[in-house]
């Protein structure tokens, strides 16, 4: 499996707006285990994402899907950066949507 | 919901079986709503770990689970470290085992 750990930055003000526009294009992704999105309680303008993957193909695939190119068309104008992006490889746990 | 986004150091050579016991214990975990464990593959002893759960009281209550503490039991020996802790707040996403 391939997994990532990203920490985003919205602009002042924007984080529930991007939060909407992740959300809206994570529903059915192929080979999406797990994707959860959180807000970062110590830091107003942070959103965390945590993804599983069947495989890193499947990932680079979704990012061409038209829902997805929609949401991040959407959402650049108010994204400030990326603070962290880690790369895991998930062997196990709960809550992985084998399908 | 409340979430947590751990790394974790295995001694040297011991994280399959510290990630065999973290993963012994994550099976019913009540209010856990996605528990993912995953290796780094940077760094041949880091683990992440992470959790959703419906509440930050659910987690606590998980510490005194039998399952939970006796797998603490064993891997505390094998366990060099905790490198970074994040709690986090899920608004939502894929895989959230709503149970």
């Amino acid at each position: 499996m391939y997994g990532l750990i990203g920490k985003m930055r919205a602009k002042p003000g924007e984080r529930e707006a991007l939060i909407g526009y992740i959300l809206e294009s994570s529903g059915t992704m192929p080979g999406c285990l797990s994707y959860i999105v959180a807000r970062d309680p110590g830091d107003a303008d942070a959103i965390w994402v945590t993804e599983v993957w069947d495989k890193e193909e499947s990932h680079k695939a979704s990012l061409a899907l038209p829902a997805v190119q929609a949401a991040i068309a959407k959402a650049r104008p108010i994204i400030a950066g990326f603070d962290s992006h880690v790369v895991t490889q998930p062997v196990g746990g709960f809550g992985l949507d084998r399908g």
